[in-house]
């Protein structure tokens, strides 16, 4: 394992979203680069990368705002116009509650109390293509289709000179999906979202935290390595 | 102790920034208000509220941003324009290097690269007299003077029907002075600066982290509070 990229919401904290303190410390003993990658602003990520002691490479947003060091360029890779733009279209049919709205550069951040199935199937009629919402399970996310946690991993690997095979990823969300599957190892921990425990290359029984703690000293096994 | 205002950078973190997860701990474990108070800005102290479990009321910008509610009204205590006009006639003085210029609402920060001491004799100089500025071993602010933790301490206190008398401040840094002041307890972890503990009711002996929760301990026995 020559890298790490785990998620915040769900994964490092509990469904209160507090910090899981075991993991933390668990993450802070590791001896390579560990990169924080969040559905949340980029500010909630600097402020978690601080307090938690990781790597000052941050990924934002879904993939969509990638910020290399605290004062480094910021790079927006997802269209906010464009999400924009269905959010008004869908305020016509939904009650939508925007979330961070005056903070967000790439995507759009909603409270998860409307029907996002119904929604879904208005954006298709609507021949719409390029956006698509994705349900974290703490927010839901009207985002650019080619922008993920996925591409984030490519380019912070390329970043950082490592092959993406190199990188350990950890999520528990539908936004994690397309990380675990660019990572070398992808792991869901045990209150992950079915659908990315279905493409996880191994599942923790430990939830949240406890998850993160154990997929370490599983990911720390140099056998996992060898070609 | 019916209610405890804690400082983040220096106090609940160590010289690095990284939260100390056995006062994180110990502050779970509290059966009161917990209210996080910094000179940050107001999406940092709302991450830091989220990971370490604290309560819903905010202090932000050494005072001059109080939230109450993570979706609920922000108070804006400082007057930002002033500070803004003493940066630009400090501009003409030194090379300035403003923080988080676009998240600020009460305060200036900037970056502690130049002669503080000189910076203040300008601005006496110049006649200002409702603008100060503050090192917080982090930053520099330039900030309204009537605005402070302590201002704040007293805002909060009255908004969740407490005394001052009945909370407990724990800081590091000469932004957390009045804070402490105010305070029934006023607390100066062993790393703090000389100003603070000179006002402080107590002054641990453990440093950063580590003095807090000495201070938990002591501030948790009921004879402290007894008229």
């Amino acid at each position: 394992m020559k890298a790490l990229i785990i998620d915040i919401d769900g994964t490092l904290t509990d469904e209160s979203r507090r910090l899981d303190l075991a993991a933390a410390d668990a993450i802070r003993k590791l001896d390579i680069p560990v990169i924080l990658a969040s559905g949340n602003v980029l500010c909630f990520v600097k402020c978690a990368t601080k307090l938690i002691g990781t790597s000052d490479i941050m990924i934002a947003e879904n993939g969509g705002v990638i910020s290399s060091g605290f004062d480094g360029p910021v790079r927006i890779k997802g269209d906010h116009t464009r999400c924009a733009g269905v959010l008004e279209m869908l305020r016509g049919h939904f009650e939508l509650e925007e979330l961070d709205a005056a903070d967000r550069l790439s995507d759009v951040a909603l409270r998860r109390n409307f029907d996002i199935e119904a929604a879904r199937h208005i954006i298709a009629d609507n021949g719409i293509t390029n956006v698509e919402l994705v349900d974290t399970g703490f927010a839901v996310h009207i985002k650019s289709m080619d922008v993920n946690k996925g591409t984030a991993l490519l380019e912070v690997a390329a970043l950082i000179g490592l092959d993406a095979g190199d990188i350990v990823a950890i999520g528990d969300s539908a936004n994690d999906i397309e990380m675990l599957q660019a990572a070398g190892l992808g792991v869901a921990v045990g209150n992950a979202n079915p659908a990315l425990k279905d493409i996880a290359d191994m599942v923790t029984s430990g939830r949240y935290g406890t998850g993160v703690v154990e997929a370490l000293k599983y990911a720390d096994k140099s056998s996992l390595w060898e070609d």
